[in-house]
């Protein structure tokens, strides 16, 4: 997880990834979308770029460089839509307007559960970290 | 998600929240584990607990302060594995060794998907922010 946030856990990469989910490709855009100064801007998308989270282009138009998500990027989904539902149970109160994720077919996207393999809804206090070289133990 | 990253979304902020999931309390535990400077961390623990994902309180033994998971906090869960699942997809080598979240039986926890209310498995493609008011456009 240290991994993950080495490369993309900053809030402005992290709402740079939300708005190219979203439809954003031009330095403009991204920079309308998140209110980010220009030059904060210019240095998280490089990054995410150096990272191979995102990949810098030349637009169909030939004018301009665009920004699109690679498969890594496109990955991040999850991540995207936890902080999003998150955010909907904490940080709004009951009632308050907000946007909203739907599908295809435009039905909200559900809460994600996560589940074992036998399906029980699992949490902080049913899973723990077993360090690397901890499986002889666990099995004995 | 702009709120749920105010609130949560630095790099320190979600390696705090990481290993208190993983049971650290003491400001000595967050500082061994995260290795981030006293500084830092002393902001941190300070900004959690005001947002209400923290909570300090005077430990069993009397002697020191502890900082516990609210509720609000205990649901950063997903937002905490799916950083995980994908740092485990993008930023290991394949067979390079590191840690696994096990459930109570010591089995690995799934990759979590994600699905509409129908079980059709979602990403960026097939869904989409709805801006507030727009549902009467949706429905028409």
């Amino acid at each position: 997880m240290a991994r993950a946030l080495d490369l993309v856990g900053d809030r402005w990469s992290l709402l740079v990834i939300r708005d190219a989910m979203d439809g954003a490709r031009s330095f403009t855009e991204f920079h309308r979308r998140t209110g980010v100064a220009r030059n904060i801007l210019t240095d998280r998308l490089r990054k995410l770029a150096a990272h191979g989270v995102l990949v810098q282009r030349t637009a169909p138009s030939g004018r301009r460089q665009e920004y699109v998500l690679t498969d890594a990027g496109r990955d991040l989904f999850l991540v995207i839509l936890s902080l999003r539902q998150w955010g909907e149970r904490h940080a709004f109160a009951s009632g308050e307007t907000r946007s909203v994720l739907v599908d295809q077919h435009g039905a909200p996207v559900p809460e994600v559960v996560v589940t074992g393999t036998d399906g029980t809804p699992l949490d902080i206090d049913t899973t723990r970290v077993r360090k690397a070289g901890q499986e002889a133990a666990d099995g004995g």
